[in-house]
């Protein structure tokens, strides 16, 4: 297995997740090997940088003959694990909420939601698979100090209350459904998955098969 | 208008519907011009790649002014404008796919799921959010020929029974959340929204903000 602790860059490890996205699909696509150039007609990233950064991890093979997919999706991917268990909390418990709790990542069992918050009176006071809904006003008073990570299934228009209010109580890890986009903290990190976005993405891909490589 | 059709990379049309969206919202506050290093820092993407990709669309403005908000909203919804009603049919009435249904793309009302299928008797014959559940043994006899787009919300044990089956059918783009790659036809347009990985990433990239530059 690789090892970036000891002397791998920052930038460079901002770039593992872009290159495991990559090399995932390809995977996807039924490629077995890719060449650094190749690669970075895909990700935009320099193929020289690509090289520099893949070197830096060892032996992921000769980039004169491609590099394995199969390898750095498997390379890629140790290195993105999950080290410690990863306590989440969730804000929002409608249905995209309700069903992210049910399902609670089961394929990694390191990551778990182990509260949730609403502002449904309904809601608060019950438990979805187990985990206990607390009132979204009750956030600090609820919130663990294990918990630095957070993921929102709220409308998008509560966001602009619901980011700060989890900066606030130390969380600096955000995974959020609600597209609309919202200035957090220098220290935050913060993903936003679109599904409107996603389809409408994929329609246009869909429609325009022609596109060059 | 933009003229995508011979130049532009996958990875960049991939990015399209992200920038459509922030710019929207930045027309919204009434931002009337942005530099690539200002948007770099609301959707998390490098501000190099968002001027290559600019470029690469001709003339969307000179980027040591900024780029017109107003010109970007409007080139960026002609590229994902969805021309026609798409009519869309989710396999997988789970927590997760139900879900999907109740919400039902609405902030576009151009994206319709019309149609749901199960294997579980118990869903099958009822509805959600008005859309019907049918016996996914019946695909072939329900599905209507306005639809080529499927969402897929079935476990990913499930998943490489259902995509040669939607294929079967004449679908040819399909978004997936099971996030097991399926071998599926040159023809086939698919997306996997693997929300594991996402959190994964997420959390590395947050881990690793103190590694040394």
């Amino acid at each position: 297995m690789l090892n970036t602790r000891a002397r791998v860059s920052k930038a460079t490890v901002r770039r593992i997740p872009l290159y495991y996205r990559a090399v995932q699909q390809l995977q996807q696509q039924g490629v077995k090997r890719i060449r650094s150039e190749r690669l970075s007609e895909i990700i935009h990233i320099p193929s020289a940088t690509i090289r520099r950064d893949f070197s830096s991890f060892g032996e992921l093979g000769k980039s004169g003959y491609g590099y394995s997919v199969d390898t750095l999706v498997d390379e890629f991917g140790k290195l993105l694990e999950v080290q410690d268990a990863e306590n989440i909390l969730l804000v929002g418990c409608g249905g995209l909420g309700a069903a992210l709790i049910e399902n609670n990542f089961r394929r990694n069992p390191d990551l778990n939601i182990t509260m949730a918050f609403d502002i449904d009176s309904a809601k608060i006071g019950t438990e979805i698979g187990g985990v206990p809904v607390y009132d979204f006003r009750e956030l600090a008073m609820r919130v663990t100090p294990d918990i630095k990570t957070a993921i929102i299934a709220v409308p998008s228009s509560a966001q602009p209350q619901v980011i700060p209010a989890l900066e606030g109580i130390g969380i600096d890890a955000i995974l959020t459904f609600a597209p609309q986009p919202v200035v957090c903290l220098p220290t935050t990190t913060i993903r936003y998955i679109d599904l409107t976005s996603e389809l409408q993405s994929l329609l246009f891909t869909a429609h325009h098969q022609q596109l060059a490589e």
